[in-house]
C-alpha cells in the first residue's frame, strides 16, 4: 500500500457544491409528478405510503427506501464532552486490540451499513448469519445478514477481561482507542465451521480467511459498540467514506427518485459503463424522472492482486472526467467494508448495505464477489449462483434485482456492447486477468475498451510496481 | 443388517384398536373444555381459530399444528388403474437408478414429511436449502428446509436423458420402477460446497458423505414425483412406518390436543424415558387434557456403529411393556428418513418432518445429530447450538421446542433423574459409549439405568454380532 502515501489530496467532483444545488433545485420539479410505477416496484410504494400516512409532506426523502430494521444506526459518539468522558472511562477498561481488518469492520458497524446490527455480533446473531444468511428481528420481520461481523480475540485477552461486562477497542498499529464494547458476551471461535458456511469451501488459500481468520484467537466477542470519533484513514480519500446517512442526504439533495448502486473493486471499462447508463435510460423509461448512480468501490480489505483503492479511485475519477459516466447523475463513494471473496453468500452482505444507503435497485453481475478457488482449477463458485442466491435472499425482498446483461468488445463496431449472440464471433471477451496483462505489458487494449485516461491510471499503477531497471523475472528471486 | 430376517413380524402394540377406541371416547369428553392455554402456544391458537372461522364444527382435528404449505403432500399415485398406466408410462422413459437412500428419500417426499416439497429439489430449491435453510413460497411466506433432498446422476446417465423432461426412477437392486420424475431440472452438483455449507465441514469421514454424495455423480436431477405405489421394505417393521397422514388420523383418534415428539436413534435409556414422562406431566400443567407422545426412531440410513433399526425396535418395545413409559400415551413409529449426522443443521429437517405429522411441540436435547468430528479429537459441533439454531429458524416459529433438562444416574437414589448441580458428586454420567460398552463386554449398568428386558436386547444384539468362540481382539486381524 505504499502508493497511498502518493496520491494526492483532491475534492469529490461527485460532490461539487455548486453542482448539487443545480441538481436540487432541477430534481425539486419533478415531485409531485411521479405517477407511474411498475408492479414490480410495489414494496416501495408502500414504503412511501406509510410514510406520508404519518402526516409527513410527501417530500424527496420519502421515495428513499426505509433501512433495515426502520432507522440506520449511529454509533458514533456525538461530538461534544461525552467523547472525552467515553475516552476515560475506555482508559479503565480491559483492553482488546483491533488488526486493521477489525478496524474495518467498526468502521462499517459505527455508520449503519449493518443495521440494525449495533455491534460485533453475540452468539445468537452469529448462528443466524451462519445459518440463515439473516436475522429474525424483534417483531418477527427478517433483515438480511450473510456474513458474520464478528471480533476474535485470543485465550490471554479473554482471561484479561475477566468478569467485566465491557472492554475497549484498541487499534493496535496506532495504540488509540477507538470505541467501548459493552454488555460483551464472549463464545468459541469455531473457525472450520465459520469458513465452510461462509464459504463453502474450506480450502487454504482463501484471502481474506488467510489475513483474518486462520490467526486469529479461538473466542469471539460480541456487543454493543460505542465508537469514540469517526473513523478517518487520513489517507487523502477520506472525502469520498460518504457514510449511508450522508449518502442518503445527499440522494435527497439531488431529488433522487430511484438510486442504483454498482458495487466494484475494479477499474470501471467501457462494458460497465455501458451497463449503468443502460440501467439509468431502463428507469427512465420505467418513469423515473431521476434515477442516481451510486458508483461505490469497495474500500477496505482486498487481496494482493487486486488494483490497490488510491489508484481505482484515480481510474474512476478519469472515467467521469473523460464523460464516460455522467457526474450529474453519479455520486462516487467508497464502501468502507473488507472483502471476503465469499460470492454468493456476500453479495447479499454487498446488496443489503446499499438498502441501508439509500439505493433501491443493485446491479449484480457474473459471478460476484467470486475468485478462483485457491487450489482448484475453476471458479469457486458458479457464475449464476450470486444473482439466483440474491435474488431469493431473506430481507432482500424490497430490493430490486437488476442482473447484468453480459458486455464484451465488438470488433466490428469498435466499442463495448451488449453481447449479441446471433453473431458472436463478432465479440472479443477481455478478462479481468487479460487486462491486467495487458496494463502491465503496456500493451494498448483494443479502441473503446476504456477511455484512455483511465487507462493511463492502469498503466502508471503497474509501472510504480516494477521499477524500469529491474527485470520483472528476476524480482523473486531477489532476497529481502 | 443381517439381524432383520431374524426379527419377528409383529404388530404395532401402541396401535391396538381397542386401546384406541377407548382412548378416542375418553378423550372426545375433553372437546370443548380445552380452555387455558399459555401465551407461548399463542400461534398454535391462532391456527385453531382460523380453522374454526373457515365455518368448520371445532373437531379435534383442529387442535393439529397445520402442515407446511398449508397442505400434507401426496405423491403415490391413487390404488386402481392409474398405477399401471404409469407403469407402462415409465417403462418407455430414460432411466434413472436409485441407491438405497434415494429409495429412502423417496419414501420421505411421497408421503409429504418434507411437504410442502413435491418432489427431488430443483437449483432454486437446492440454494435456499443451502444459503437459508428455508424455502420461500409463491405467497411470500417461508418454510423450514435444512437439509438438501436431491438425486444425483452421473455423466453418462445425463446423456442418456437428452432432452426428456421426464425420468423413470429405478431400484438398482431390485430393477423395479419405483416412480416418475416431471418437468425435470438438471444442475450441476458442486459436492465440495453442499458438504461445506450442510455440515460446516468437508472433513473426511462424515457418514452420509461417504455412502450417498462422495462417489455419486456431477449432477443433481430435480422433478416433480410421482411414486408409483407405497415405498415398503418387508422387514417386519412397515406397520410401523405410518405416514403424516396417518399418524395424523391417530392423533386425531386418540383426541390428541398436543403432540410432542421425540427424536431418537438410540436405545431408549430411563433418562430419556424421565424426560418423555416429565413433559407430559408439564403439558398436563399447562392446561392440555391429552397431550399424545410420538416416539419416532429414525428408520433410515446409520452409521455402522449405530445400532439397527430392527433391534431398536425391540428394544423400545420392551421399554412400553415393562411399563417405562405409558402406551396409552404414546405412539411409536418410524420416521423414514436417512441420517445426516449434520448437528444443527439436520435437527431442523427433524423438527420440521414432525409438524407435518402433527406434532407442535417437539423435544431437543444435547448436541442433536451430533456425532465426533471425523478426525479431529472433539465433538463437531457445540453441545448447545442444536438447540439455539432451532429457537432461531426460519419456517419453525410455529413450533414449541422443549430443550431438554440433563438426566443422569443418581448413585443415591439409584436412578436416573435430573442432574443436580448443588450435589453433583452423587451423578454418573454414562455415555452412549460407556452404554455399548458395557452391553458389549455383557457388563450391566447399575440398576434403574434402563429397564431389564430393554438391556437384554442390547445385550444380545451385540452377542450377534461376536460369535462367543471368537476373541474381540484378534476379529480384526482376521483376513475377510
Amino acid at each position: 500500500m505504499a502508493s497511498l502515501a502518493k496520491f494526492p489530496n483532491y475534492t469529490n467532483p461527485t460532490l461539487d457544491s455548486r453542482r448539487i444545488s443545480h441538481l436540487h433545485s432541477r430534481a425539486t420539479t419533478f415531485h409531485g409528478q411521479i405517477s407511474f410505477r411498475n408492479s414490480n416496484l410495489s414494496l416501495d410504494l408502500k414504503l412511501n405510503s406509510k410514510r406520508s400516512s404519518r402526516g409527513m409532506r410527501m417530500a424527496v426523502s420519502a421515495s428513499l427506501i426505509e433501512p433495515d430494521g426502520g432507522k440506520l444506526v449511529d454509533l458514533v459518539v456525538p461530538v461534544g464532552p461525552t467523547r472525552e468522558v467515553k475516552r476515560r472511562e475506555a482508559e479503565r477498561l480491559p483492553r482488546v486490540e483491533l488488526e486493521k481488518i477489525d478496524v474495518e469492520w467498526v468502521h462499517v458497524l459505527s455508520e449503519g451499513w449493518a443495521s440494525p446490527l449495533r455491534g460485533f455480533m453475540r452468539e445468537a446473531e452469529f448462528l443466524q448469519t451462519l445459518h440463515f444468511n439473516s436475522l429474525r428481528l424483534d417483531d418477527g420481520s427478517v433483515v438480511n445478514m450473510s456474513v458474520p461481523i464478528v471480533l476474535a480475540i485470543d485465550d490471554a485477552t479473554k482471561r484479561s477481561i475477566g468478569d467485566s461486562t465491557k472492554v475497549a477497542l484498541v487499534d493496535r498499529k496506532t495504540n488509540k482507542i477507538v470505541a467501548i464494547l459493552s454488555d460483551i458476551e464472549i463464545y468459541k471461535h469455531n473457525k472450520e465451521e465459520r469458513i465452510a458456511r461462509t464459504w463453502g469451501t474450506t480450502a487454504p488459500g482463501l484471502p481474506y480467511v488467510e489475513e483474518a481468520i486462520k490467526n486469529s484467537g479461538n473466542w469471539l466477542i460480541g456487543g454493543d459498540l460505542e465508537v469514540i470519533e469517526p473513523i478517518k484513514y487520513n489517507d487523502g480519500l477520506d472525502n469520498y467514506r460518504l457514510s449511508p446517512a450522508q449518502l442518503r442526504e445527499e440522494f435527497e439533495k439531488r431529488g433522487a427518485d430511484a438510486v442504483f448502486a454498482f458495487q466494484l473493486r475494479n477499474p470501471v471499462h467501457n462494458g460497465h459503463a455501458l451497463l449503468m447508463t443502460d440501467t439509468r435510460r431502463r428507469l427512465l423509461e420505467k418513469g423515473y424522472k431521476n434515477p442516481i448512480l451510486l458508483l461505490h468501490p469497495l474500500g477496505g480489505f482486498t487481496k494482493a492482486d487486486d488494483v490497490p483503492l488510491s489508484w481505482r479511485m484515480k481510474q474512476h475519477q478519469k472515467v467521469l472526467e473523460d464523460g464516460v459516466l455522467n457526474p450529474d447523475s453519479t455520486v462516487v463513494a467508497i464502501f468502507p467494508s473488507p472483502m471476503h471473496y465469499a460470492g454468493p453468500t456476500e453479495v447479499q452482505w454487498h446488496a443489503k448495505a446499499r438498502i441501508n444507503a439509500g439505493a433501491n435497485f443493485y446491479i449484480v453481475g457474473r459471478d460476484p464477489a467470486g475468485m478462483s478457488h485457491p487450489i482448484e482449477k475453476r471458479d469457486l463458485y458458479d457464475a449464476d449462483h450470486g444473482k439466483k442466491v440474491l435474488s431469493m435472499a431473506p430481507g432482500l425482498e424490497k430490493l430490486n434485482i437488476l442482473p447484468f446483461r453480459v458486455a464484451a468488445y465488438d470488433t466490428k463496431k469498435k466499442k463495448m456492447d451488449f453481447f449479441d449472440p446471433s453473431r458472436k464471433d463478432d465479440f472479443l471477451f477481455i478478462s479481468g486477468t487479460k487486462m491486467r496483462t495487458l496494463a502491465k505489458n503496456r500493451e494498448s487494449p483494443p479502441d473503446g475498451f476504456m477511455c484512455p485516461g483511465g487507462w493511463k491510471v492502469l498503466v502508471e499503477y503497474y509501472d510504480s510496481l516494477t521499477p524500469p531497471e529491474t527485470n520483472p523475472k528476476f524480482r523473486e528471486a531477489v532476497p529481502v
